[in-house]
């Protein structure tokens, strides 16, 4: 008689993004008539750039023809987008990564949730609170968690380090040594970011303690503060210490098509095993690559006038970041985030909850946010919007929200 | 101090294509002028057809206007691609399977990968002896199979099922009672087939015993013969016994695009729990759908003119696998398969093992196949050689072997 892993029961509710999905679906079918503006999910809206849609049409013809037809990919993708990711996003900022420490992938969603996999069931795991929530919940359907405290919101095995507006929403080291560390900057959902000299610390306790940093750089791009790094790479010791995850979702409007990388130091070991040959084994048995065409798009996002069009895309949406950060405020909110990172995280008013605060905003004034609360306990009483809408329904949304 | 997942360290060796892949470079390298015929990895050589590459045009279109771009997929995938393949896959067939019950995937090899995710780490797997490597390798990584055992070339708590030439190379049902049956029909190694009143067979013993199948489908489009089931679905009761996979790779020459897609009917349950449900969290959580673009390119296959030039290309590949079975059986080999699939399955001559035949063929003829032990210790003696070359290749290659 076949048994389940019991595990997936131990956690709380469905996905965050789903239900979100879930609510405004059904709000929608009673309310046809209302025009709901979206800035909840995170998702992109402005169209992939024309260097990147001529590369699509070019390699889609190569699928065509029978002379340049491309079948299974190289198993650690395509060599031509792996050099130019270590050109530009790396040697360019004085980061020792070459081609073949990248793994080319379908998103960083999918590597951050699969990571957790090369590592022992018994890893103690580190996230911050409010936490992006793939992190925790691959790691609870792996065992690693412990039972769920609904009292406490939190897994029993979880080492939570809680992100306040008093420390800037920045973690501190914790009490317990922690076996992996999970760190976005800049952060999703809080948009805080973190500077050099403080990662530094990070990788020097890691290096210290033999902890592995799992580096979510998703929002890379959006940092425009000469001190704050783009790469953990950046920091002294990384290369023994952190993996790091990369995607091309919100750097280059590829939500729809599927692209992100994860970058493991030839170097980076755990009881003497190299950590690239472990993701590598799990790369080949369980993986087969990013379609062709797509990585022939993410090439294209480095060439010349891919990364001028992609610049305008980031600091066009950075401005909507500012139109609601000003919106909130001149509104009378509580406001952080917003600056170097597309997440604007706002206090609720009053005592409402993060829940009541959504249901608020989708059934009286119809935008659709992200309740703090769905990313841990401390996220509770706060509320995500991002600056991924279009330019209209980013004013019209902040009109409503000032009425 | 990290620890790893310590059940990689069971695999032997790395993948069995990574190292035919590293194999065929290094004598490439150090032999740069001889021409290689690639008969080994299963990939496919004839260009994307018309119908699909126009719709990859258009879908490409639409991702670079602001109207028409589209960001992240709904969690199953597209409903216009999912309601095809319940139309032409399943309803066209006499199985009632719904959309909704169909999760679209980047491919078959991925869900067959991690499927086992959403069961216990006791269950006991069944495999056939040859199989594809990823059923097995993918439960050793969860620690389900035990140690392997270097002598008898086999996992101690996986029950393989032996699939010899004196029975068609079909597997028995097995002795002990399995919770997780993993078949794949038609069948990649051996290119066997089963007809469904065999197949209904499994599935009534599923039922039985409260074991779960999980039915690889990929190669169903090579089926000819009319007394051979497409789906398992096909059988009575299968909806409360078992999982599809299917695939885009080899039906329409997906393997550079990547898609794919896993069944799971509604009231398919272990220990009461909807394995719909479970299967759904995972994809919710640890994936992000396949591309918009290769969702249209999908649905393209099902349109009558897509339809009409898939089968051209599936009847032109099963053309090759004639001149393939034909010539190794002039030549005085023992052969299998290559009807209504799309693998030849031959024995080595005289006393060789696969992977002397295998340097053999690559050193003396320069010809790449699949050494059969690659699959399993009832593989050892045995070679496959694939379909999916180019015609010169294909009949290139049976002159050599001719020789």
């Amino acid at each position: 008689m076949v048994k389940i892993n019991q595990n997936y029961m131990k956690l709380p509710g469905s996905y965050l993004f789903s239900t979100i999905g879930r609510k405004v679906r059904e709000y929608e079918e009673k309310n046809p008539d209302v025009k709901i503006i979206r800035l909840g999910i995170g998702d992109v809206t402005l169209p992939i750039v024309p260097s990147v849609i001529d590369a699509l049409h070019m390699a889609v013809d190569e699928m065509g023809r029978k002379e340049t037809f491309r079948g299974y990919a190289p198993d650690l993708g395509y060599e031509f987008l792996r050099e130019k990711i270590a050109e530009y996003d790396y040697r360019a900022r004085g980061c020792q990564i070459s081609a073949d420490e990248i793994f080319i992938s379908d998103g960083a969603k999918c590597d951050c949730g699969n990571i957790q996999e090369i590592f022992s069931t018994d890893s103690r795991i580190a996230v911050c609170d409010p936490v992006y929530p793939v992190y925790v919940d691959s790691n609870v359907m792996a065992g690693r968690t412990g039972m769920y405290d609904p009292g406490q919101q939190r897994f029993e095995r979880v080492i939570y380090m809680t992100c306040i507006g008093e420390t800037g929403f920045l973690p501190e080291i914790p009490g317990e040594v922690p076996d992996l560390i999970y760190l976005c900057f800049p952060n999703n959902p809080t948009g805080a970011v973190m500077k050099k000299d403080r990662l530094q610390e990070w990788v020097d306790y890691a290096n210290r303690h033999g902890s592995v940093i799992l580096y979510d750089a998703a929002y890379e791009s959006f940092i425009s503060d000469e001190d704050i790094p783009h790469s953990i790479y950046e920091c002294d010791g990384a290369r023994s210490c952190a993996i790091e995850f990369r995607s091309f979702s919100k750097t280059a409007g590829f939500t729809g098509l599927r692209l992100g990388f994860t970058v493991i130091p030839r170097e980076l070991k755990a009881e003497g095993v190299s950590l690239w040959d472990l993701w590598a084994r799990r790369h080949g048995t369980k993986y087969n690559g990013a379609p062709y065409i797509i990585q022939r798009a993410g090439e294209a996002v480095y060439s010349e006038e891919g990364r001028k069009q992609i610049r305008k895309q980031v600091s066009w949406y950075m401005d909507n970041a500012k139109i609601i950060s000003e919106g909130l405020k001149r509104a009378g909110y509580e406001v952080s985030g917003g600056v170097n990172a597309p997440y604007i995280w706002m206090k609720t008013p009053g005592s409402m909850t993060s829940w009541e605060f959504f249901d608020y905003l989708l059934e009286d004034i119809h935008v659709v946010g992200t309740p703090g609360s769905g990313f841990g306990p401390h996220g509770e009483g706060y509320f995500r919007l991002t600056a991924f809408g279009s330019r209209e329904d980013t004013i019209e949304a902040m009109e409503r929200i000032g009425k």
